[in-house]
């Protein structure tokens, strides 16, 4: 049986306190989550329920971690990747009243399957996921658990993806939020969050400059118009390539140069995936890039650049830089390539991940769906459902507030009025 | 009954002259409709057809109704608004091969009504409308034409509106389509066409200048975001007002001041109202705001800015200058307000409308449109539908081609895996 | 003798009116002058001074001279080319206290000399010029003058390169201060007023829109900058054209596309010549241009588009829209060159010239160069000479204080801080 | 006697590599530095002459030294700051034909004075300063080297500070490039560089974002300028302190707020200061400040942010985060100042100071001054000289030419004509 992380690393106490000292950094810049703490501690929305965690154990996630506890939840948590966990976090975290963590660094599959087993040993009524590990176990391995489950909540696209396929199977038993897929998510996460955190991390990995760059955004969704305007607002030269035409005319219109990757290849000096697409970089592209260009990709998986196409074309091949690895061609021209073309704000030595203003709308959000499963669970059958536009909303609404953001309301004459103009008369 | 403009006019030949150097100019800059006239000489998918029109008969809207002539169609057309005609223009159509035109300008209701009828005396098989005047004209006074017509495509919101009504009430009979309502539409008319074409037109009315000016862009809708961007810039420093959060948090992410109208009434030297709300800027806001700001709406009716308590207040009104009227408080305080509070962008005595550009694009949704009714008509029933998608983008690739730019396909593998993604696997 | 405008006009009342409409708008927006006014009525700095005026007799020249008179002078007035005279304004300038105006439009050479004379008769103490026509005429028929002349101060380039040249040759005989060349105009006139009104009168010229346009922008100095600024924040796609090289890397490392005019004449839609500089466009260029281009300039003269050499090619020309002339090349290309090659914001039919807050600004160091010159005058010697720095700071903190934007000062401590550090130790 | 480092490292094969590495990333990176090589190896303009350097030792100061010595010098070069040095890079340099490196991380004064003079034993010809160290070394300890100097150039502000007052008193015995104040380093240096370099510093070090925040940024030279137009461009609503009303006023009229600190204090999220002055940032802006502010210094000194005041009024103060100290006032606020106030681009753990292709700029203007001493040393006499404007715009010409970028030239008919426009006629 697998114990919670306080009984197995050396140094519990200076553990803690580093852990402590990083949780308090990203509270301190969480505002929503600050805000929806003194709602929690007033109102204990989660006394009573146990809430099942397996997302990455690093200081953003503790808070949120911290929070639903501080509403009145018996909390269990393990990472949902092995190499995601900071240990001083999770020592930190199972320090807190309320909170067992389960989560280490580096263990291997035996172990990691047995944390995820501690955690549902501790038979949650809600299950919080990233990457739906939990759901997963508790179909397969705990089916006894669903009648008591009042339901769970999804954090990434693959997750989701994979919940509406269990969905679509009718194999999936209890109503699970796909908190990937909002409004708040998209525009923020995706445009500023990835957007901004991908060029800093590349600029602190390589040491290189923006201004007079010509970088090559390939895909122009959310995080690709992130990523060109957060390029073209560091005075780079932003070529953009798409594959659906209005995406490209917004491109254009926006002014940026748009045209074929086959293209782009020869002009660029950085190029940027974000298409969520396999092979938008291949052998041919390689073959006309320009010495010393830098290869990145800021989309979900490491499929957007084909490396296995680099790597049989090279010359020869060598770590140029700490997260950076350089292939060399016969001609004598060096292709750099980024974190292994994992995501770049998140796989470089250097890398943070999101900024902390951005998981904490993320975590906002799941903090209310939480707060709605326990409120009015028996509204939703079983199944994958989205995020209602209510709490999507009022998220946006604490954010503000605690910006100190003031806005205007509707009077009734403007509602009856939009009405009107809406619904028809 | 109403005779074609030609018969007239005094000194038709002078008058279409200058019509055809107006139509000249637009289409040199319509690569849409270019585009598409190349298609239709060639296919001639119009012919036997009979469109009736009734719309703005300015320079851009010659253009369509030129195009459907040429490819085809027998094309009758009127002005949808009695002050909106450019007598020259509808000269010039009117001499074009298979366009009989009935548009003048300043004419009185009887002989507005009664054009309409001339259009509708040639039995069209197509309505092509701008505020839905012929599909009403239809149904009340020509219901013998229903079995014989295809089909229809309505420009404006208004127009949209009024049809969704008729066909919730089950009072439309044959099946028009929403082409105000594309992603083409919003997306480029309204954040780049109204953005544009209202600062210049405040700029040209008022000899101003926006570097540094404090520009108030009540609403963050698409026209909002347009307005925003636009005077940004142009140096000027935008404060937003809005009232749905998200949107709030969007212009506040964006990094512009967010806050209510009744603390941006006293910050701001610029007002422009997007809304497409009642009561934006009233009495209260206008108590408080500086000597010499100026008012203007690029929201659809004069209703953002309450004109009727402003003449209430003020101590004296004056024109201060061509489109500008100046009300005066009795502290001396002068406020602007520009066009009466209608478009800012229409409305001014130098207004333009919407740049050529902006409208090729509606109006080639509106061609293939038509060509869409006539392929395909039977395919839909009696009612409001929105353009297909795959119209919309045809539009969309049609404007890359002419305007050079290449973009990306997706592979069968890329498509594959895009698919598996989307539909679960 | 020519006697004032007002004794020449038929209907004077009427006229006065309208130039007093068109004043009030001026000088509503013109905060500098109306600071200035305020500390002039009080200290009057030019009761007994005589102050002869030879500029562009519009509103915003006319709150100037009327400026001056508030502030205790005689002031004569008329204008420095025929054609810029507003006869409206003329006339409410002559009718305020200790002004007299003499312009006219349209009047001939005869008429206009005369008008410089009858100025000339006020035997101003204190000459003030758009184009030295008053420092000429007064060396030139009236040196007796001279003796009791304190200064002058001139507005534009060409004045001031040419009172240079008469100075160089020893044959300026009292002191005039070059107005053109201070910081205040060069970064907010150059930057902001050519590059606002510049697009705003081609837009409103054209009807098109500057979304997604390749704009070529020739000419990287104050102008081009802000032509290129302006242009990039309406979405433009911006080509910048250079002959000195670290202009040419500034542009790069903004971010805009830098390449000859030879290669930028095949890639651009529309082309704006800020460069001071002859043929800058020729005949080589228009040979490769695309059909439609706008061609526009914004530099001082009208030498920068070779419009000798692109008629000499043409097949056919024509009058395309108002202010708009087409070349049509014989292979049915049609080039579009607005105003004729004259400052598109000053020459095109709607044209309005700078914007009434950046005349604010230069009019603003004309009056406190007026001011130096009757409280200073002896410490400067015949010639040419600069503005005092301390009068150009004068103004943007009068400019500043009118805005209501409050800066810091400097303790003690910083000032010797930075002394140390300026002037070594 | 100090030995060469590669004498003193314990596995110099593994530095050496090490080294190697970080050297060929920066060179892939510097084209000017590349196309100087091209010329230098085969023109050998260095031949027979020694050169002393005292510089930062890391990768991208090596590309300098290994290029001169690729030019023919013997190269002899040590640290000029005990605690800048990589002990990697420094060994890969000393295996460079013809350099010999001195410089060794963490040395003692004893140890860092003794490679000093390692350095001048050299008898170098040339000295090359960052800071001055060779020059001030040789004038006081190795005079009789003075004869046979050809001269200097100097990299930093200070260095160059510091010269100018040895000048003034008449005691630099040998001519040296003030190779700081070139207009190449300060637009792109100061703009872009310490722009970029500053903003992802701080948002790798605090893993915060930007968009949404107000950034505060103290003074609006080239260094505010950037770090202003650069945090805009990443979605923060930038505010602007100064001292000099001109400069506010640029500010203002760019569209940022402009205000006092008094007031910029309350507001602000994140403040920078770019003054080069003490005392921006005090204890009454502390008094009035956020909760969870960042303090971040981008200015020479650490003098910007009083932390002694600070200090003096914290209740607690801890490391928040590495890089971050936290100081904690009685009410509970956290400010929190990044890299001890000290160069924020340069002093947080994981800085990396200016970007490459800024060196890059920088180090080519060292690389033709310390030619033009080679090739025209006798025209300058001992003393502190402006670098040639010619070889500033050669280097500009020389980035061009190697980022692919061609640019105009004049025709003889276009030089006369400016020539007659500056020169009079």
């Amino acid at each position: 049986m697998t114990a919670p992380i306080s009984e197995r690393l050396d140094d519990v106490e200076s553990a803690r306190e580093s852990g402590r000292r990083k949780m308090d950094w990203a509270a301190q810049h969480m505002p929503i989550c600050a805000s929806l703490r003194e709602e929690f501690e007033t109102d204990r929305p989660f006394a009573g329920e146990r809430i099942g965690m397996a997302m990455h154990v690093e200081a953003k996630t503790a808070v949120l971690a911290e929070l639903l506890a501080q509403g009145g939840a018996e909390v269990a948590i393990t990472g949902c990747n092995p190499l995601s966990t900071h240990d001083d976090v999770s020592a930190a975290l199972d320090a807190v009243d309320g909170v067992t963590s389960y989560a280490e660094r580096g263990v291997d599959d035996e172990a990691y399957y047995a944390a995820i087993e501690a955690v549902l040993e501790h038979e949650p009524t809600i299950t919080v996921d990233d990457g739906m590990d939990l759901v997963a176990a508790v179909h397969e391995d705990y089916p006894e658990l669903i009648d008591t489950i009042v339901g769970g909540a999804e954090e990434t696209t693959t997750g989701v993806h994979r919940l509406r396929a269990m969905d679509a199977d009718g194999e999936l038993d209890y109503p699970v939020f796909a908190v990937n897929d909002t409004p708040m998510k998209r525009l923020f996460d995706n445009v500023h969050g990835t957007g901004e955190s991908s060029l800093a991390s590349i600029a602190m990995t390589t040491n290189l400059s923006w201004a007079g760059k010509t970088v090559v955004v390939a895909g122009y969704g959310h995080c690709g118009k992130g990523v060109a305007k957060k390029a073209s607002g560091q005075n780079a030269d932003v070529v953009v390539t798409e594959v659906e035409p209005r995406r490209a005319l917004e491109a254009h219109m926006e002014g940026y140069d748009v045209m074929p990757m086959a293209e782009a290849a020869e002009a660029g000096d950085v190029f940027i995936t974000t298409t969520g697409n396999r092979d938008v970089i291949v052998e041919d592209h390689f073959e006309n890039m320009q010495d010393g260009v830098l290869l990145a990709n800021a989309g979900h998986f490491d499929v957007e650049i084909d490396l296995d196409a680099l790597a049989s074309i090279a010359a020869d091949t060598y770590e140029a830089r700490d997260g950076v690895r350089a292939y060399e061609m016969a001609d004598g021209r060096r292709l750099n390539v980024l974190a292994e073309g994992r995501l770049v704000n998140l796989a470089t030595p250097i890398a943070l991940g999101h900024p902390v203003e951005v998981m904490d709308q993320s975590f906002g959000i799941q903090a209310v769906c939480v707060r709605e499963l326990v409120e009015n669970g028996d509204a939703y059958d079983a199944g994958v459902h989205d995020v209602p536009d209510r709490l999507d909303k009022e998220v946006a609404e604490v954010k503000l507030a605690a910006e100190g953001v003031d806005f205007d309301g509707l009077t009734d004459e403007q509602a009856e009025y939009m009405d009107s103009w809406q619904h028809g008369t």
